[in-house]
């Protein structure tokens, strides 16, 4: 069958609908990605595609599955595409210079989570060699198309993926991101780039840019695709020595974010990106964001220590034995890149990490005004004329707004913004601390569903998607029924171990109140009675960091405890809780309606 | 006033207790100290001393302190010494090489932290230069004499120090520890080395040996005191970039401990050492531990990455302008040590990153079958002569179980083991990951008691103390009273949050159990009364790490919640009860004795 007539946009949300109705066959999705390949012509996406009868053949095994085992694979028929830095069994791995060309035996982990969960792998994507440059034209299979404006560079160094997701040719696909290769590209093509924490997804079988920096990230057409991927990609990996334990941090409500002085921030010249980026900031006030204008200098100083310092030497070790074996097979300005190592000695190295972790410690109290960091992705778009006239310098100009994220172990996310004048996407980035990753996801579903953009090149809208971070915020909310409500004696308590109030509320009408004698400072104490007696009580929501959690149970005294409170219009909440045989003989006092109210009245 | 009749041994509880009786005050403290100065001679422990008149007029203020003002300062009237590589206002800086030697204006973070406490600074002491080596040898300002056998070195870098402590001259003293300087010493002067985790004590103020591993670390003649010098000495300093915040990570109860097999322990010919590495194993394992045997190879690696790979480097970044303008001024040996950084690159330095990660790795995988580590602090000991004749051969020696801590973010402690046949100690060193410090210095407090040595060379007695780690463990006890406990249904979930089981035990006779309708799986409730109708219920303590416990209230559902339980030989522990609303209607089960027995009941 021939699929062009029901497969549309390769989003999952609408792609994974049309399969679910039965709409859609995987058979008739490979089809269309073929036919769209071949009408894509000489895009110079591709270094190496899956051969077609392949493709049908795994399409075929996926389309026999029944519906309860295709509903075990979060990714079912989804097609993507690898940046060929990143094995894939039996695949050449270029990293766009041919002749370092390998054949991989096994495949890197995560691909094989993706093709676990179901997705099809189409092909391995172009990228500037050896994953650097930020740029799209530092490859020699040619410069991957830019879907907007061929004129325009893709961004790089994940060109490759960054255009096969605007342009339609796959669902989501993989890049690689040291100093900004997963994000620029995005910028570029109006898509999604997920930038993940350092070590949340596996990079054996990846080729090292800089090895104790790189991450790989995904492209999708939605947040909520790329938080999708995350899931399956997401995992610690004891064959990576890089990999990581992650846990899901949470972004509070009305966060605050970061804003450049405006000395800090440079669009070189480029008037509609300055005014894309005001638009930005207004757009993230309006979900719910406090703008903070922070001091950008500890971020653009530690950019400046990537290009720099002697994080050039990771390249190196990279691939020192076939630069030094046949430096000609090497593109000129990776090479001249790369061999800029050898200016740089041991003491340099441990003198950059010492500047390095200043520089963390200084950007680290940013971090306590702020919740997220938003900055313009990149500062303005070049044409590929301009970047093969002047190759290193726009490079660097580039990179001012992503350098310096894994360096200071961010997560991030670029999203699309909007279009200047010419036609061309310029994209923003949210930026914020380690384990962000599905916190930001979800942040950029919400920004994304506030830009009114069709996804990517492709005109498609945006699909409808759920909400994203729940009970694993990272955060437990609590419902406080006496003293550590907000201004009351115990709440400094609370606040000290990280707590924040989430909304004043009512219990159902389930509960009895009493004032408990012989505590100090007084405590009430909540009953949930059997019969028909019960009143509705007014507490308070706090959420406090998981991690704290045991820290603020230790302070809890017996007859009180933790246990589940009804409240009114949320449900069960966990909260404060007395033991029946405490209340005996305690003056009950649910007529007040609350302790607050007990203590004003007690007062007055 | 003269002291000596009423001073004894300088121990923080011993001293401690003759202030508080009133039975010696400061001002007789410090007459002893300098006699005892005096009486030693010409040991080579100091560089620079406190004048008598600055240290009488210190003694004055805090002698005219009331009670109530004395009490609050936890160190109030203990004389100590610092290492001098750490900074002091108005004395200087040698690090042992007089050429480099500065005048700080300001003293060392922690310095000011100890004063703050009311501890008295008696002078700094010689060092091995720029803390390079671990043998006592390499100094202008000569050996510091070992008070066992003069022949004998007293360890390094450390040596003043350890010696000021073991002679009984101070309390205590601070050390550094990048390779095993804060250990090597303890053990050959039969007194403990507490060396914290990475950034635990702030090193702003300390010339750097290696800045990314450097410690500054505490000699104390008991456990208890070095653990009480380091509750002064820690927290985060803003001014060190390398600062952390720290938590009380515990050891559980029935620790297992490692133990390097038999081909991988080296006692470099000395048969008394092997032998009491020995009973070393014997004793911890009657303090409680499980020995386990592991395979050493990954520390052993990680130790040779440290003195064959480029973080020599560090140390030259350190002094290099220094080096470089007067390379004379330098210790020869020290200097052809320093001077070896030159051979290394960036692209080395990231190697040797690279493949301690890996390393780290592997170690990683030792811990998850051990809690503790324990090995010799050093395989032997060598005469003065000895280390002359063959300087850098025998110090790497001696490094054999120290060079790898810090690399791997361990915590250790090095503790007194016993004697030779020559009438020298040797000790060992407990080892754990980060932020155990005050979990092995509990276990060391015990293990010391179990010794029965005498303190240091001073043949004063060991003083009681008291157990050190208590609500803040990191692990969090709960009593399970239904499908929780051992062998039950929802058990593996527990183990799964990495819940260890403590004990079986049963509550205070106060409450009654009841079997709560409609639960899958069936689940019991537990309700205090309030009347003398109450039954003692079987119960398990488990543990849960701290920050589990969010993830594990998440899965308690009403009518069940964590309150306190009261729980026979234990007190009040946190643990399930059950709302009383629900045990209305449910069967009493009470008479049982326990949900285990009454779920046989009824299988059978």
């Amino acid at each position: 069958m021939s699929g062009e007539s029901v497969i549309g946009s390769l989003d999952l949300t609408t792609l994974g609908a049309a399969y679910a109705s039965g709409a859609a066959t995987v058979g008739g999705m490979v089809e269309t990605v073929l036919d769209r390949i071949e009408g894509a012509g000489d895009d110079h996406v591709w270094i190496a595609r899956v051969e077609a009868a392949d493709l049908r053949r795994r399409a075929g095994e996926l389309d026999a599955l029944d519906r309860a085992e295709a509903a075990k694979l979060p990714l079912f028929g989804i097609p993507f595409a690898v940046k060929d830095n990143i094995d894939v069994a039996g695949m050449p791995t270029t990293a766009a210079c041919p002749d370092f060309a390998y054949v991989p035996q096994v495949s890197a982990t995560l691909v094989d989570r993706l093709l676990n969960a179901g997705a099809v792998l189409v092909g391995k994507t172009n990228l500037d060699q050896f994953a650097t440059g930020l740029v799209g034209v530092r490859s020699p299979y040619g410069v991957p198309r830019n879907p907007f404006d061929a004129r325009y560079i893709p961004g790089g160094s994940s060109s490759g993926s960054a255009v096969a997701v605007s342009a339609g040719l796959v669902g989501f696909s993989l890049g690689t991101d040291t100093a900004g290769s997963g994000r620029v590209p995005a910028s570029f093509n109006n898509i999604v780039g997920l930038k993940p924490t350092r070590g949340a997804l596996s990079t054996k079988g990846v080729v090292p840019a800089c090895r104790s920096l790189d991450c790989v990230s995904i492209f999708a057409l939605t947040s909520a695709d790329a938080a999708a991927v995350f899931d399956v990609a997401a995992g610690f990996d004891a064959a990576d020595p890089y990999s990581r334990t992650t846990h899901d941090a949470a972004l509070p409500e009305g966060f605050r974010f970061g804003v450049p002085r405006a000395a800090d921030l440079h669009f070189f010249g480029d008037e509609a990106a300055a005014e894309l980026y005001g638009i930005a900031v207004e757009r993230l006030t309006a979900l719910g964001g406090t703008p903070v204008t922070i001091d950008f200098t500890p971020f653009r100083e530690t950019a400046e220590l990537l290009y720099s310092g002697p994080w050039v030497a990771e390249r190196m070790a990279a691939v020192e034995s076939f630069l030094r074996e046949s430096p000609e097979s090497l593109h000129p300005i990776t090479r001249r890149i790369i061999t800029g190592a050898d200016a740089y000695s041991a003491v340099d190295t441990f003198r950059a990490m010492y500047r390095l972790e200043e520089l963390r410690r200084i950007a680290g109290a940013v971090w306590d005004d702020i919740d997220v960091l938003l900055v313009p992705t990149a500062g303005t778009i070049y044409t590929v004329d301009q970047l093969e006239a002047d190759p290193v310098a726009l490079n660097t100009n580039l990179g001012e707004y992503t350098n310096f994220t894994n360096l200071l172990d961010l997560s991030a996310i670029a999203v699309p913004n909007g279009f200047g004048p010419l036609g061309l996407p310029l994209g923003v980035t949210l930026i914020a601390p380690a384990f962000h990753d599905r916190a930001l996801a979800d942040l950029g579903r919400r920004w994304q569903a506030a830009t009114g953009l069709t996804l990517g090149a492709t005109g498609a809208a945006l699909p409808d998607a759920k909400p994203l971070v729940g009970a694993t915020s990272g955060r437990t909310v609590l419902a406080m029924v006496g003293g550590h409500m907000e201004g009351m004696a115990l709440s400094p308590e609370l606040v000290a171990l990280g707590g924040r109030k989430v909304a004043a509320v009512r219990t159902e009408p389930l509960y009895r109140l009493y004032a408990l004698p012989g505590m100090n400072p007084a405590r009430p104490g909540l009953l949930r009675v059997a019969d028909g007696g019960g009143h509705a009580i007014g507490a308070e929501l706090w959420s406090i960091p998981d991690g704290r959690l045991a820290a603020f149970m230790a302070t809890i005294k017996g007859p009180l405890g933790i246990g589940t409170v009804m409240v009114e219009g949320w449900g069960p909440v966990k909260g404060f809780l007395c033991e029946a045989y405490a209340t005996v003989g305690a003056e009950e006092i649910s007529g007040f309606g609350g302790w607050r109210a007990y203590v004003a009245a007690r007062a007055g």
